[in-house]
């Protein structure tokens, strides 16, 4: 409720943009002004699942080869392996909307999908409910016989995602939705008019957006897509004012940043930044990281190879210093045409889920602590875990020798300071001059390890 | 040029809406009214005309099964043949849209089509660039991955047609368009709140027209599909006004009667009342008798057999008694998805084509006469030649006397009337009482009848 | 019955290949030569039957374009149009069989086809069981996935017509079946062997050939395709004997030449020698004139005109002389992919069948006469009904001045001389000098003619 | 060269089952029955080789749903999930003969299946030249347009393979092929004669047979499928005498035991007795574990899950296992429609190459022991080295203490005995009364650990 007037009633009596604002200072609307909305707080429950699962599904995950950006790459770049692959394999005049009845959908088993994503320990889903195709995987009224309810699957994904997750998960919702589409005649001719006019956000981008806000009630809108227009022709101000003041997810709902060209890691919510953004400090803001598992496309590939993947090793590490460093974490996954999360993608989930099931503690609900990691072994990164007034320490690798020198914390007076592996327990140590402690990891056989990929030291009793 | 400003410049040249009208009173632009718009003459060329081809092309030619209203019969009526057809051909979920990349037209040859077209006599044809199925058979920008250009063709079915219309043959161009679209989100959303809102006709439908009509200068704008809402909704009057103010084809256009609830046989340009429509008497106003020469469906039919076409000896003689009763008359066809006209088709339009050489005399640029039909010979019908200050009788039976007898034709003063048989020469005739006259046809052989179908008698000095 | 043992009892007594032979010269057994079955008479019935429909349908009913030899000239010959048409409309790799599963026949009713083959006045229907590209139409157990029941239509055609045929026609049976197949490796190899091997007639012709004449007891094998093979490769003569002495159909069945490289023309039941064989002079053997309705093609062709199609005057023609020289037709129809009869096919058999109803009695049960066409008016075709002991003769063209003269007829004794235009009645007439006599036909009105495309004159007393 | 006459030349001169055999009792050629057969040596690569993998590929790739028994279960069992699958994804009447097209290979790429093949440490891979569909994945000449190169991938999978095999690595070509096939007309006619007549195997299966092996020339023919039918109408005998005597492969190829009703685990080359075959003790004979990493199906199942994979730790223990008990492992994958063996697939393959390279010295060229596991430590299992003279303890379990006590081994004079750990070194070790030896692990972290999931002790003397 960060943010929210407790006088609900008396502010919306006021009307939209106006108050009169009686004997409190929080209880206002926000403007549809960059200033106004960039001064919301973000709602606490976001910085605290540090993990989703981030979910690229679409008309693309038939072609399935080389990026969700199939068309694009396709139609406006013509580059040469795509430009390949359709002679190869297509007659002469099929297009990319050709793929859309093909889109079947037919193991989609929304339960399936929830029970994999929760088995990963993420806190929130984002499903791409309109990438820059412009196809709506609900049955969007302004994207007639261009949505999974008219085409393809004859569902609505959407739908039954957001229904799976409420009621077999604790996970939230998140949505994705591209503002621009490519190849969308209403947006050419709008950028024709150096979007002078805005035909588009007034015919399709709103209607969606304020449609699956209304219909789905996402703890996420993920905003993607600007297309190079700035956020007035996109009315972004506008429809985030409504958002935060009059959504039905107002007191819960969080954003990113992509609103308009120039808003990106500037205004809105989190900030994005760029795709696998890892900044090397803290940033002023929450940011997230979203990345991919396939490490070359946000889509299913059907000929990737199994090195394409990331390991698991690269997962945790990715994690770790996300966390570390301030952000979240969301990880990209590419399901099938025909509704399923590949056995690669689920197993990665599921060795991210261990891990957390080990050093979850020293994630969720953790902030970033004084240092991010350690300037004597780099290798290490902090967390601080405010309830349990406990510094964690992960170690991305395991000392040959056993012992892990610690430079950053500053111990407590003798005996107030206490070194614990999770999982394991209290853990020997020494003091280090000038400062820090030297941990011994204990000779651990093989099966006795908490964990396969990285150990967390929890440390009580330093600052 | 009939009811429009002979100072077009000078109206041009003071705007939209205004006007300082100087020196005449027929300068003036129309009011998007009804009372104004009705008030416009139809062009010339149009009565003139008498002859027009309808072509009924669309996805609904892929099933090419049932009726043009495949998809509303499957889907709204849920009919039993059409559930039927689906159940026991295609997989289930398998909707109407799946249907639109199997419309190929691949040996559509537009240059073919008119070579056909021009061989039947027709002065015009009317193509369907949208039906109540909402796919435009051009790349509408409001229509996107609903049109033939971007899905099925990939081509720009009315611009080719057009084209080949105008650098090939004679014949006007007429694009019909549904205003409404049965299963269009919008327009659902609209029905529902009884067409006081009005998205959908904003959104789409006006967009349409004025595209469709700037692109591809039609001389026949024939509107179709009121989907029950009036034409308020529809801003009929308010594109009317424009169309015949403003429009690139102002002084050619013709329109049709379907312009929103209630304006059939009432507002608008020639009625058209119903399909099929041929009144027993004269009307006030010129109208035009579209019907089918497959009896049961306006789009093709695969399953359609001999006896569902009309014979020649059908459309003749309803081509006929449709001019003798002032109106005109457009013929249909249904392409294949494929985009041929089936060679059932152009012989039907070839047969009218060679009566039309032998009696086009009567047809063309006639006007009705006093009488429709004879009152004694009832199958003879009646047409006015006013250049030739001619009266045609049209004998739809070929007498086995070798006797016709007209009562209807007042005789000049003696050896002031002559009769004639088109294509042959004079004939012998005598008056009979109390009026008329008795012709007597030739005994000719087989083979040298001017025509097999209907007989043409000419007659000068009779009124 | 003719050529068959009458003590059938006694000789099957006897078993196969033995003979004790008792009483009769013609109770014997064919031998598996040429001179032997050379020697059997023709079963009556089909001299009598004059008019037949031939069906060629298959996978070359599905692309539909060029011709039923679309697979050779794609693969073989590499014509231009065929791999143009491949190029433009399908993806690269695909072939001639993946044509297969889209003959989907779904309109197939065989009462319905029955019903058109019947109204054409035509006394038996020769379907393609097996075309050159070895797609046999009915389930063959040699031809595994290669067969209208385990692909495409995923029935028994051939079942189902010639079930129709007996229980709703009196039309007769025929089967057309080739041996050789373009690509099948069986064959190829055969032939790389220079036919010194015989693989593919062992395991895959005679199979076949003993298979429908056992399944489906047809009153016609109408064999083609020797693939340029010797008859002794075939074991023509071996199949002929078993069909001529112990088949099921040993008493009616009639096959015709095309048994092998060099007897066309010369050995096997009746002639055909070539496609649409007409010559010009009677033959020492009966024949038949096999030819098309579209005069392009036998298999069916989506793009084909109506000027590719014969007239009805054409048809006629054509029936006329080729029963007048003694020869019976076969007149060629090609159903679409999914089963249909196209209109103008049927249209073109109705028409013919209108015709028969009316002068049926010059063509059914007639033989040739002493002259086959008028001296003095050669577009007179002669025929005579041995029953009614008449001469007929047939008028292609409707004499202007209403007078025939016919040189050939030699007159009675006076009074003995009767001419009558069929479905008229008696006409005058005169004899003229040196021989022959002059025919006044009546002066008929259009619609009283017996008929619009050929006149029947029935002469008797004229030798 | 075992069992083969050191006299070539002269045996092939005296031809075939006859023999006038000089000099030497080893120049001799098999007969055709099931004695001689037996009494052939197994080729040395096979034992020494251990560990193949095989390769389930096929139209049952396209569906892959169930299992590669779809057809089977489809139209003869008409089990349940087939049935509901079919009506639920495609329209009636689509049969599995369907799938065929759809079997496209695109992606597929021969040398980047044998770089993953070899990755694995395979020494041979064998691949489903035609299962019991039917379909052959080269251009049989006996399956015309039901195989890979007439249709579906167009292209000769098995040669493909084969050159890439030879060319890029030194693993050796296998053969899988089935006898019978499920629906083939042939067997079925076969099968209602109980077998007393061999149209199939005459038409079909021998001449296919003699075609891959002369064609591919594979080091293992992996005969399968005897369709209840006994060996002699078969007629494996003759083939096997003929691939053993005269084949191009008659030195190197293996086979197994499948070779028709009452055959497996009796005659032929090594054993396979039942699929996933682990005996309890070793066997008189070579044998074969064939398994799969999906433990529901040998094809490709498109909505397996994870759980479904049997894990790296189960691949490890069933080679060690079925090692140590003298056989050999065939692994089996299989690859999607489209021509990619599944990154889950390649992980698992990856995976036990990473455990071959470490410990391979314990299973390539190795023999079974003594004692096959351990009668202490149970989940140790033994291999003999005869080159190295060592035995080969493998643990599945590191034990928690560090301490493993071996049974078995019986201690050489002291001094005389050494204890290793594969990629590691010595280790301690003291004898165990009454006989044994308890070996001091190290106490490794995590990092250090040879490999992740089962660790070999090497043992010199000992017996």
């Amino acid at each position: 409720m960060a943010g929210r007037c407790w006088a609900v009633l008396a502010c919306v009596g006021l009307g939209l943009g106006l108050g009169l604002l009686i004997g409190t200072g929080t209880c206002s609307r926000y403007e549809p002004t960059w200033e106004s909305l960039d001064s919301r707080p973000l709602p606490d429950w976001y910085d605290q699942a540090k993990f989703g699962i981030f979910i690229h599904w679409g008309v693309f995950s038939v072609p399935s080869f080389g990026s969700e950006w199939f068309w694009y790459y396709l139609r406006h770049q013509r580059a040469q392996p795509y430009v390949d692959f359709m002679k190869a394999n297509y007659p002469p005049g099929f297009t990319y909307q050709d793929f859309a009845p093909q889109f079947t959908a037919e193991f989609f088993n929304a339960r399936r999908w929830v029970e994999v994503l929760a088995a990963s320990g993420a806190q929130y889903a984002v499903l791409t409910t309109k990438h820059h195709e412009g196809f709506t995987l609900w049955g969007s009224e302004t994207s007639w016989n261009w949505n999974a309810v008219d085409v393809g699957p004859k569902r609505d994904l959407v739908g039954e995602l957001a229904d799976a997750l409420r009621s077999h998960s604790h996970l939230r919702l998140g949505l994705y939705h591209s503002l621009f589409e490519w190849f969308n005649p209403l947006y050419e001719q709008d950028a024709a008019n150096a979007f002078k006019t805005n035909h588009f956000p007034t015919a399709k981008t709103l209607p969606e957006l304020y449609d699956i806000v209304t219909k789905y009630r996402p703890d996420v809108v993920w905003s993607d897509g600007d297309g190079n227009a700035p956020d007035p022709y996109w009315n972004s101000t506008g429809f985030l004012a409504w958002l935060y003041n009059d959504s039905p997810v107002r007191d819960t709902v969080v954003t990113n940043d992509r609103w308009g060209r120039g808003c990106m890691c500037k205004h809105g919510g989190f900030y994005t930044c760029t795709d696998r953004f890892v900044p090397g400090h803290l940033l002023p803001r929450k940011w997230e990281n979203c990345m991919t598992i396939d490490r070359y496309s946000w889509g299913y590939r059907r000929n990737a190879q199994l090195s394409d993947y990331l390991t698991i090793q690269d997962l945790i590490s990715t994690l770790v210093r996300t966390v570390a460093l301030g952000g979240n974490l969301l990880m990209n996954i590419g399901p099938t045409h025909d509704g399923v999360i590949a056995p690669i993608f689920e197993e990665r989930l599921r060795q991210v889920g261990s891990w957390l099931a080990v050093n979850g503690e020293a994630i969720y609900n953790s902030t970033y602590w004084r240092a991010q990691n350690d300037s004597l072994t780099p290798h290490v990164w902090y967390t601080f875990g405010p309830r349990q007034k406990a510094v964690y320490a992960m170690l991305l690798d395991w000392p040959k020798d056993g012992v892990v020198v610690l430079g950053e914390p500053v111990l407590a007076a003798p005996g107030g300071t206490q070194v614990e592996l999770l999982h394991y327990g209290p853990l020997k140590w020494d003091p280090v001059k000038p400062s820090g402690l030297q941990v011994h990891l204990p000779p651990l056989a093989f099966n006795q390890m908490p964990c396969q990929w990285a150990w967390t030291l929890k440390l009580t009793g330093v600052a």
